[in-house]
């Protein structure tokens, strides 16, 4: 990496970008450049240069990126170059549907542990996933070794599962619950919040 | 407002000043400054007050903001100051946990009809909400004068699902399948994307 203190707006973008590429990817294309990429992400293309920049050198004035090369090295700066196992706690609605989504494997990510605390729930399945009680989750995670964890549980709890996360050896955290989570230095937390992108868009309408 | 053009990015803090202001007021709290909301966002409190001014002048140096007040005053820029209905099309675990959700009413959104296409799943309940035929989505639609959409069908029929919900007069979409959706002007789209934010996190692991 050519520069330990890269914005964290600036990480915020990469993946946008390698969501992009891999589209890309799939549909056969070989090489793009920075104009096409902020056309079909709506960012400047002197963003995304500078952007990219900050990381190494990796396209050519003139001839562009190639989709294969940049993929590569966004996966490898993101470190989704590697499957990281995810425990979803929680075993609602909303962790059904994450359980059943498909598309993680090829973006770096599988779904390895399943927890809830309702008895009607622990021995049955959720999208395959045996769901387990969350009595054992702080050993389990710990025995699998798992940094990621989807948090969707309902928000009277979730601050006490996060401890017990940090204590598993969590580091990373996606929270679906509405609320603010306190967590100690080291440990990630990214928010899933439906209504503040209502919000954003409600700014816009007549 | 002060300025018509205000940038996009601006708008997409406001929601989570609004957010964070909203708990304060249910916490009991009056008052407030840039320095406290910054930390509890992690926004530099310079950002906040640059971001704010750009609608007005809502405190006094030295004094800081009304809580009440400013919540008020991002409430109506937001216009979420009066209850948007909202349309979830797709009734899966997703569509269910939306349905289920009971948050969204005292932040300006309310959902008023759940569409499926799955005979299995039509004339049955989600959440309390009768699911309706998307075959007569878009007059239904029309009919409750609903602008705002959240799409939680499979990714091979949501650019299909969001023509129609444009022809039904929606203006803002919040898209859960996992594409692009290519929209006319005018009609503004967001997306929960899960892994974007996972991916954003294992950048910093080790």
């Amino acid at each position: 990496m050519v520069n330990e203190a890269i914005p964290d707006i600036v990480v915020s973008r990469l993946p946008l970008y390698l969501q992009c590429l891999q589209r890309m990817k799939t549909a056969g294309v070989k090489t793009t450049n920075s104009q096409v990429l902020g056309q079909m992400l709506g960012i400047s293309a002197a963003q995304i240069r500078k952007d990219l920049s900050q990381f190494g050198e990796f396209g050519k004035q003139g001839t562009g990126y190639s989709v294969d090369f940049l993929v590569e090295q966004l996966q490898q700066i993101l470190q989704v170059n590697k499957i990281w196992k995810i425990a979803v706690i929680g075993a609602g609605d909303l962790g059904h549907a994450i359980a059943r989504y498909g598309g993680f494997a090829d973006r770096g990510f599988q779904i390895a542990l399943v927890f809830d605390s309702d008895p009607q729930k622990i021995g049955k399945e959720a999208a395959g996933f045996k769901i387990h009680d969350t009595a054992n989750m702080v050993e389990m995670i710990k025995t699998a070794g798992i940094q990621v964890a989807m948090l969707t549980v309902p928000a009277r709890v979730a601050q006490e599962v996060a401890d017990q996360l940090v204590k598993a050896g969590v580091h990373a955290i996606l929270n679906y619950a509405p609320i603010t989570l306190k967590l100690p230095e080291g440990v990630y937390v990214e928010y899933i919040d439906p209504i503040l992108k209502l919000q954003r868009m409600t700014y816009y309408l007549k």
